[in-house]
């Protein structure tokens, strides 16, 4: 007898698709001769790491044999502090993919409904899948959220509507007015998750900052990550803010050692590098200007975004142009996984690496 | 209206225990006024971080504002020519724990039974109550588990057995022979997870090698970590191994960076550090014969234990004597969550800790 091991696993990941993991950038370059390649892929901070962080990752070192502190003590009340909330509203996970996972398993039974937009974050699907509820997918309004229609959308099984602001991949924003207006008219009952992974990058004045609504709107749940602004990924830490008792569900699901010990130290000290962020975000406003201005100059349209990337859209399959990026030693992503699959979305880098980036892109549209 | 965030979490959900985070062990040591605690409660590796890992650690800070390698391409080749098997049976964890929820969250339905041993590691339980499945606990035999009740207790609802070898907190084990005849009398549509967390302390001649019998057994999976012999606890990494169509179905629930871009580094680093795991396992059997010796001397009772710690019968409420040793500057664990309120588990640490703890516990035992 041999068993079928895919069929006996839940609905839910029977139907996932199963993540194929690509080869890691140095692969690529060595399988196709290139050196001096540009990733322009993952809307990674350019700046690398804040000193402030690789002071507190090398204190840290001597004691990685020991479990983290796994209740993220000090790092809890550096946010709290900082940002005015209770420390024990605050969830930490392994990157903010890991809370938005959290909130998902603790909340979601099979045949609950979970709203969110077309093009928006992929990680709302596959957590929804996963837990075998049923997602209701709101028509994208100029590439962003409508949300006139996720209002019209939600029922008595409604359980949990998740919204990016700004969103990736399209960098489209929601006015403070325009969310509360939506918040007044969300039952309860129904979770409502801000995913502010990219906030730090906003200056527009109508922009929210979701913690100054969490008093107002009880069943919402903000959430952030380290591994923009603050220039983490590699550490994976992020966080959800929320109602207590919500604080409270999520504890239980959590792994009680999720966040590493150097991503707690890390973090806790580039919430302290002004310095750092605001390079990071002065840098990022000059690169978007600049590919705003060449894109313009050249024809191409694209998609006005406050993240930290821009998406073009080429008006044909992105893929070859792609490929063409890609020989020539510039990484950027295709989204057609988002039924997008005549944009590409360029994440803001360094100045030289920009105009590398758009000189590729460039050359790259001129050929196909 | 004020909603009930509680309730609304899912059935499994509601009935878990919140995790309440404990104070870091610096922060205890300023309440009790103490200094120089030695902490034998988390079965750590004291050697501290191998030299290896942390030269890899030292490398890889430049790179940490990136992503981590999703795929954990070179970690998974390594760990395939060390052991010998292929490189997509591997699915890594942050931590073991975490590919233990991986396995749950992927195979469990409302409904279906998962099988484990009374005393057995405490993930198992709550791995299976997050997922609204059905918890069949059989009695343990001398501490440790009792293959035949495990096996007697497999129904059509059976989805997943639990297998800890060497089981924690209790350190006893199971032969190769008596594995492979419980193994033989499970049904292939069930899976056995087999926990070896503790493998690489263990010398008994008859003592199995889980991967060896992944060939011989399609519905086995093997979790291992690097939490314990391998000193890198703080990192967060495990890994299972697995027939590749289990793989397949694990890599789906996974999150895409689940494991740190340090901790790839340096797990690929110690696998390599002979000196570091010899030294490892040396200084842990001197620890435990120390251990062993003392406390037959005077009269305490202990489980036989093949791990890196050893649990004593206080038989007596451990309570008071663990508040005793706290106060004497030594944390050891105790175990009353696992319905053994008599014992407490100490991890064998250097030997100048060892002999702190042992006249600590000398001591409280005395006083009580």
């Amino acid at each position: 007898m041999s068993c079928d091991f895919i069929a006996l696993a839940t609905d839910g990941v029977q139907n996932l698709n199963p993540y194929l993991p690509g080869k890691p950038p140095e692969e690529l370059e060595r399988e196709l001769g290139l050196t001096d390649v540009v990733k322009l892929a993952s809307n990674e901070n350019p700046l690398g790491l804040s000193p402030k962080a690789e002071a507190a990752i090398n204190s840290g070192l001597k004691g990685l044999a020991l479990y983290p502190d796994s209740g993220g003590y000090r790092l809890k009340q550096k946010l709290a502090e900082k940002f005015g909330f209770l420390a024990d509203q605050v969830t930490l996970g392994n990157g903010s993919n890991d809370v938005l996972e959290l909130i998902a398993r603790a909340y979601l039974r099979p045949g609950d409904e979970v709203i969110y937009s077309e093009y928006a974050f992929v990680v709302y699907p596959l957590v929804t899948q996963a837990t075998n509820a049923t997602p209701v997918v709101t028509p994208a309004k100029e590439w962003g959220h409508d949300l006139d229609a996720m209002a019209a959308a939600i029922t008595n099984q409604t359980r949990i509507i998740f919204i990016a602001n700004p969103n990736n991949p399209t960098g489209t924003w929601l006015t403070k007015a325009e969310l509360t207006a939506f918040l007044d008219k969300v039952p309860e009952n129904v979770l409502v998750v801000l995913d502010e992974a990219y906030t730090e990058y906003v200056s527009e004045a109508e922009f929210p900052d979701g913690l100054d609504l969490l008093g107002s709107y009880p069943n919402l749940i903000v959430t952030r990550t380290f591994s923009k602004a603050y220039g983490l990924a590699g550490l994976r830490v992020g966080y959800a803010v929320a109602d207590q008792a919500i604080t409270n569900v999520l504890s239980r699901v959590r792994q009680p050692f999720n966040v590493n010990s150097l991503a707690l130290l890390a973090a806790e000290a580039v919430l302290d590098d002004q310095d750092y962020i605001e390079r990071a975000v002065g840098l990022n406003s000059e690169g978007m200007a600049f590919f705003e201005e060449e894109l313009t100059k050249h024809g191409l349209e694209y998609i006005a975004s406050v993240g930290n990337f821009i998406t073009v859209d080429l008006k044909q399959d992105a893929l070859p142009v792609y490929q063409s990026m890609l020989e020539q030693g510039v990484i950027v992503r295709p989204v057609g996984n988002y039924a997008m699959p005549a944009h590409l979305r360029i994440s803001i880098g360094l100045p030289e690496e920009n105009k590398r980036c758009m000189q590729a892109l460039l050359n790259a549209v001129d050929k196909s």
